[in-house]
């Protein structure tokens, strides 16, 4: 069985900016981008992690949001997927974005050059680890356990893995909100068309699913 | 946890037949039916169960086929799926059309009139049982343990759960044949739209995707 590497439910603007470059603890994706915004076609799902509620729609979007964490045994991302700081660890008291009870529910690699030991929150650890991509997919593949290894973001880190051709399928979902300037995946979904097959497929919500798989 | 009462890749045509009345033992989808054609979209996949090679598309259509096992345990389904004799059962020699590894994996529960032992193939256990739908559905919940329930078909037992009132969700593909004479499953899915939501979701392969939930 292979094991595959895959990016799932990430989100971007029409003009393909998944987030500002001005990130902060108070506004994660950067100072003019709402990711209430850009993730409500998500948050309507009855299959979203963080609902509360039994409600929520369960048609093509639903699809998208339940396979996200569907024959996944790690994840991998990058720091600033795991908070909003730079340079060395000054201290050990932050641990992510999700509380106690992150989202992930396997072990997660998060890509950073500077030391700082592991973290387990309930059934999730983060493991902190330098090295090419190719080395890091490596080590979550390992962890894994022959399941496929989720690509969690941001965008640069997926064009990293992209760039190494590391990548077998991407879902990227484009939400009807223009941004203008901040961290960009592509210019156009085009751009990987001539490593990979696309399905562009428009949903009631008002986003454009955009699946795509290696040639 | 809710546990759902789930249709999934159930295929018909342009015109709603999904058999014809005429099945036998070399034409389970009745003589001017081929299932090649039908299911031509699902058998592209590269999660279709009955994939020998390694290939196959990662696009939308994957989605509906990976999702065919995704927190099922158990499912039911009509007599004429599981065979095509009527009546009492001469002889316990039938075991289905699936070979030795049927592609279920949980406890089925196959609706008849005649009483039969259970038949255990692999992993996948066939329990033949009269009843009303409600009372069918009380049983294969308790064989699901928590996990949601698939109602597998034909056009004739997805009517009957439908008419009862018991089904949360139903994936139909219509795929892109018309077929004239047959079973149908309706005249139209807006047949359905006021008790359903209903995304309509055209794929790249010529199927369009029919994603029903409960109001």
């Amino acid at each position: 069985m292979t094991q595959l590497l895959r990016v799932q439910n990430f989100t971007v603007s029409t003009d393909g900016v998944a987030a500002g470059e001005d990130q902060t603890l108070e506004r994660p994706f950067g100072g003019h981008v709402d990711p209430g915004r850009l993730f409500s076609w998500a948050g309507a799902t009855a299959s979203w992690p963080n609902r509360t509620d039994p409600g929520g729609s369960r048609g093509l979007d639903d699809y998208m949001t339940r396979d996200f964490a569907h024959n996944i045994g790690a994840e991998i991302m990058g720091r600033n997927k795991f908070g909003p700081q730079r340079g060395p660890w000054e201290d050990h008291e932050w641990q992510g974005w999700w509380g106690d009870e992150p989202p992930f529910h396997t072990p997660v690699f998060v890509l950073t050059h500077h030391e700082r030991p592991s973290i387990t929150l309930s059934d999730t650890t983060f493991h902190f680890v330098a090295g090419d991509p190719a080395a890091v997919l490596g080590q979550a593949r390992e962890a894994a356990r022959g399941k496929d290894v989720r690509l969690g973001g941001g965008a640069t880190t997926i064009k990293e893995f992209l760039d190494a051709d590391l990548v077998d399928t991407l879902h990227v979902a484009v939400a009807p909100v223009e941004l203008g300037t901040g961290i960009r995946l592509w210019d156009s979904p085009d751009d990987l068309r001539d490593r990979f097959h696309l399905d562009v497929v428009p949903s009631p919500s008002g986003v454009t699913h955009h699946l795509f798989w290696r040639k």
